[in-house]
């Protein structure tokens, strides 16, 4: 039954049909009525879930693309940023960075760990001729499953006066994060994560801030031109012609979002993270993050036994179960598997993918209780729904 | 019946509706063995589009993106180019290429006229040490319809030996042009023009010659990063998350375009030019492009009324019978609207679309022969199909 696949991986995340089927409507104009009501919606709601009232811009393209967007918009070759690594999306953007002039200070902080406020703070108070004009920082880092302390890292950054750019491509949405209150500059997020689409949009806020900088930056952009951006959305278009499936599909997927709640939706993927952290650890697995307190709501990494490694187990999930676990990334492709639970997901999905791992474990012999896992997970999904009600 | 359009633009085209239901298949491991197989079919049916052996690749981004992607990984900031302007969209071109760092020689040609290819060979021959990189130039002018004269322009260029960039956005496929055989250096082009899918994607071809360039081309890139593309695309994957839904849309669109042949798919865009044209003269309008011999296959610019203009024309058209022609751009803008005739756009089409403009004319008080529209791309048609048969 090829056809029916449980993803538990960081995107592209399952979708609702409704949203599917919204990519199949019939074609319109770009520039006519139709779709600036979409175009006026979508932003609106988007500015909901960022919560912030300043400009969020919709592009064609991956996360990757917004983050771009982020760097080329606000900063002039030359420019100096801090980059702040906790993982593999924290190197990609320290690396997007110096390919587009800037001179990149980067701190590396060890895979399972959030960024070392002290440290930051430390090298922000020895910026005294404050020459950092941006500081970037993940979010959630997807390859590990850490979420940054986002409040505490904001007000150090405020103290020295930096631009804050946050890549929070996985984490939006599914894990709470004010825009606007955290006086963040730029925000990147994307179609295929918590908004249960498919991918092919991504979206970055932009503070007030944010755009005056647009108005100086030098970096070279055409495509993810900011200001350009900016002119369009005025008229609720987009400057180049957009993926107008993916409208349709993102309008509807911010409905059932919005409808469902932030808090509850946000509350949904902490009792998934929950669950995957208590199902993998009574099977006997080592979770990449020990500290429950930064443990990302949307991916849970999980050390798989040495002596079977993690490809076995996805492939053995994949190709006899249909569930579909993502691989480690970098320094962790060897070692780690990870379970995604973000978007469209619930609770039964946990379930299965608990179940499936612990099945898979056992035929690949190693040796535990294959139902361990999932008697763990419904008693963790059983314990926070009851404390909810 | 609002739901009910004729969408008789340059893109978004009209999609047939396996092409649109195709974007509403269940997300997938866009790294697992079912994308991968749907990479493989689609580049292989883009090769056959593209009339080449060399690499194409799949951009999650606009053609306007597929155009930055062409420059940025072929040239170096300071680069000498060639940029050989018929329309808005060769401007759009040689803007980027500044923007970009390019030094950018710009010839520019009268509107609704193609290249004068004495210029181009006079302006290359003055180049006697060679410092022009690249040449770019446009395949199908969107903005007023007409084709430029690729083999002459190619035989021109090789002479002098600078690359050859072409912007074939909205004329790939629908009207002839053989990659390969011509020697073209990096051909751009979209999902949502011929291929008669919704956008989303856009295409690159690359040469040898252009793929060594991109090993030494200095413009920053890193989402358009070619080389990049060309690693993952090995693998049949993307460097950054792909837009699936118009994954599987191109998959069904290629399918349908080689299932129609070639041939067959050009002979029908030649057929609905000449209605187009046939059509307004019969009306009593004039047409921006006076020779039939350089007119676009896929989009016929036509002069409004001077006493009505081009907008209430527009407006009428789509509010009382549903039917959605193109503005004109920039310098057309007051005095031109445009009939679009590309991809799953067909014969049947066309002549609803000049009935609809004859009644259009006639209520806005316009003094023509309503029926004479439809009449002559009636005839004309038919003379084309016989011919044919």
């Amino acid at each position: 039954m090829d056809e029916k696949q449980l993803l538990m991986i960081p995107g592209p995340t399952p979708c609702p049909a409704s949203v599917l089927l919204a990519h199949a409507r019939p074609m319109i104009n770009h520039r006519g009525p139709q779709f600036k009501a979409v175009h006026a919606e979508v932003t609106e709601n988007l500015q909901k879930v960022y919560r912030t009232t300043g400009d969020v811009f919709v592009l064609t393209a991956s996360g990757t693309g917004a983050m771009e967007a982020a760097l080329v918009n606000t900063l002039s070759p030359g420019d100096k940023v801090l980059a702040l690594s906790i993982g593999n999306f924290g190197n990609r953007w320290a690396k997007m960075a110096k390919v587009f002039g800037a001179e990149v200070d980067k701190l590396d902080f060890p895979l399972g760990t959030a960024v070392d406020l002290a440290s930051v703070r430390e090298k922000l108070s020895t910026d005294a001729d404050k020459t950092i004009k941006a500081v970037l920082v993940q979010f959630n880092e997807t390859s590990t499953g850490v979420v940054n302390p986002m409040p505490a890292i904001a007000a150090a950054v405020h103290e020295h006066g930096a631009m804050l750019l946050v890549d929070a491509v996985s984490g939006l949405a599914a894990i709470d994060l004010d825009t606007d209150r955290l006086g963040l500059d730029v925000v990147c997020a994307g179609s295929q994560k918590a908004f249960m689409c498919p991918p092919g949009l991504s979206f970055v806020a932009f503070s007030k801030r944010a755009m005056a900088a647009a108005q100086v930056a030098k970096m070279p952009k055409f495509y993810f031109d900011i200001l350009k951006a900016q002119e369009f959305a005025e008229k609720h278009e987009t400057p180049w012609t957009p993926a107008i499936p993916q409208f349709y599909g993102l309008q509807q997927g911010l409905r059932l979002m919005l409808q469902e709640g932030l808090p509850a939706f946000q509350a949904r993927h902490l009792r998934l993270r929950d669950a995957a952290r208590a199902g993998a650890t009574a099977l006997g697995l080592r979770l990449l993050v020990d500290d429950p307190a930064i443990a990302s709501p949307v991916i849970t990494a999980i050390y798989a036994p040495e002596a079977i490694g993690p490809d076995p187990i996805r492939k053995l999930a994949l190709t006899k179960y249909g569930v579909v676990y993502a691989t480690g990334q970098d320094a962790l492709k060897a070692s780690v598997f990870r379970i995604g639970h973000l978007g469209f997901v619930d609770d039964a999905d946990m379930l299965a993918a608990l179940g499936v791992l612990g099945n898979v474990l056992v035929e690949l012999g190693f040796p535990c209780d294959p139902s361990a896992g999932i008697v763990a997970a419904q008693q963790t999904i059983a314990r926070a729904l009851n404390a909810q009600a």
